[in-house]
């Protein structure tokens, strides 16, 4: 069966950044006879033709998931479950369902208690760029070397879990198994809750240039490192942060000890001890970036 | 006189990135007759020789500055007012004395003071690079395009700043005339806080990942880009923040109430007025950087 190709139909809902090289990957490495994308906006569905990402179109959610034997929700986060119900009634019993939004506990939860026993859900996420950047920005390599996390929960059927390891270590990513919540606590820490920094620094800049305006002028490449993702779509890291509030909150106050602490050692005028805190920081991220970052 | 040098000797106290790039420079563009060198290490100081940084070196700080008419110190931040202290009883009454420390009330408070009418002194911060990436990243052209901060008080003689202002022109640099506090203000905003931030996302980072060992290898690029600067040397920062420790705190704490904000925002279900704290954010930074960044 070697030959075979994973999936007859795949039916991706969402074809942008992800979506998009999500099929563009499947057709490259024949691991899907057909893919046929879903939306809203025409012109964006036929471009997406032409650059190879899916087969043919539809803005019919129900004629795109219409003998699917994989659905791939690629939506923003905050549309995964409104169009998951939507297509529900049209999909069959051995299709597997899965989702790329970034954040899990929820969807997960949510998607457990629609499918029930209509479909395999199974919640993933490829940790790879962000689903907002669009159809042009896809690529079938996109998923190369990447890790992608799939969240089984009790309810999930292992073979669901192993159909989407399967596909996801075709198209060149590493698999990595996570509880949701676990999964959302590490990305709100190492993802989220970053972007939500971000932005609050370019805020903190903006109220300080407002009392010294040459501040921009001293801006150097520390800052502008620190502020790329407060360029990222609001609405995107709005619904992403809102989706994962508590794990967001508690990277936020967890974070604001952690600053205290440096702070309050600044003021003790504790050099040795603030010392030792950077140094901490430092051979943390030494060891992550092994001289490549 | 458009064929003059500038200075006829220049000394240059800490020959690391910083020095070693301001007399690259001078010698590049025939702004000195003269470049020496003190520092406390023969190796990297005669490496300096060989990489056309300064013309001789000594480890005597007497001899250095001994018929000098520039004193540049370009030290780590902490040790600026110690080695001008044993320096000035041996620079002669026209001699002009500037600094490149990252934080300047401080040194200017102190150096005004130890300095008063026994040679003419003006704070500096050229912003570019920092203090001890070493000789061996110098460049001549490390100023180009770059600006140049000069911090005069009311004890700065204005032949100092002019001088300072052509000399900083002439190596390439736009010179920005600020008072020394509302400099600390703006470093500690764009550059100081956000050092200390990229220390404290790493160590929560590794707080996550005692409890999720899978964390690290989710992290993508923002996560690195966040925290790259987290990778400096944790002595110069321990230094630049305690040198500047109420503007660095005032930061923090505005910091924190910022990202208090948006949390109280996701907390209370306000994803219009969540994502419009996103979109302002946005709209500064894409100001800033105009496609750029």
């Amino acid at each position: 069966m070697a030959d075979q190709p994973e999936f007859r139909r795949v039916a991706v809902i969402g074809v942008g950044l992800i979506g998009g090289s999500f099929g563009m990957a499947l057709r490259n490495r024949g691991l899907a006879d057909e893919v046929v994308g879903v939306g809203r906006n025409e012109g964006r569905l036929q471009r997406a033709v032409e650059l190879g990402a899916v087969d043919s179109w539809t803005l019919d959610l129900r004629e795109g998931v219409t003998g699917a034997d994989l659905v791939y929700f690629a939506t923003p986060v905050g549309m995964v479950i409104d169009f998951m119900t939507q297509a529900l009634p049209f999909v069959a019993a051995d299709c597997i369902i899965t989702d790329a939004g970034s954040t899990k506990a929820e969807i997960c939860a949510c998607a457990d208690e629609l499918v029930g026993d209509r479909a395999m859900f199974v919640g993933g996420h490829p940790m790879a760029g962000s689903e907002e950047a669009g159809v042009e920005a896809a690529g079938g390599d996109l998923f190369e070397g990447t890790t992608y996390v799939l969240t089984p929960t009790s309810a999930t059927r292992p073979e669901a879990v192993e159909k989407m390891r399967h596909v996801a270590q075709g198209i060149g990513a590493r698999v990595l198994v996570m509880d949701p919540g676990a999964h959302d606590k590490c990305v709100a820490v190492i993802s989220h809750f970053p972007h939500l920094m971000a932005a609050a620094l370019v805020l903190l800049a903006e109220q300080e240039s407002e009392r010294n305006p040459h501040l921009f002028d001293l801006v150097a490449g520390s800052f502008r490192d620190m502020t790329r993702v407060a360029g990222s779509p609001p609405i995107l890291w709005r619904d992403i942060c809102m989706s994962n509030v508590n794990a967001v909150s508690e990277a936020a106050s967890e974070f604001g000890r952690l600053v205290d602490q440096a702070v309050e050692l600044m003021q003790a005028g504790d050099a040795r001890s603030l010392e030792d805190w950077f140094a901490g920081a430092k051979s943390v991220r030494d060891s992550i970036y092994r001289g490549d970052g």
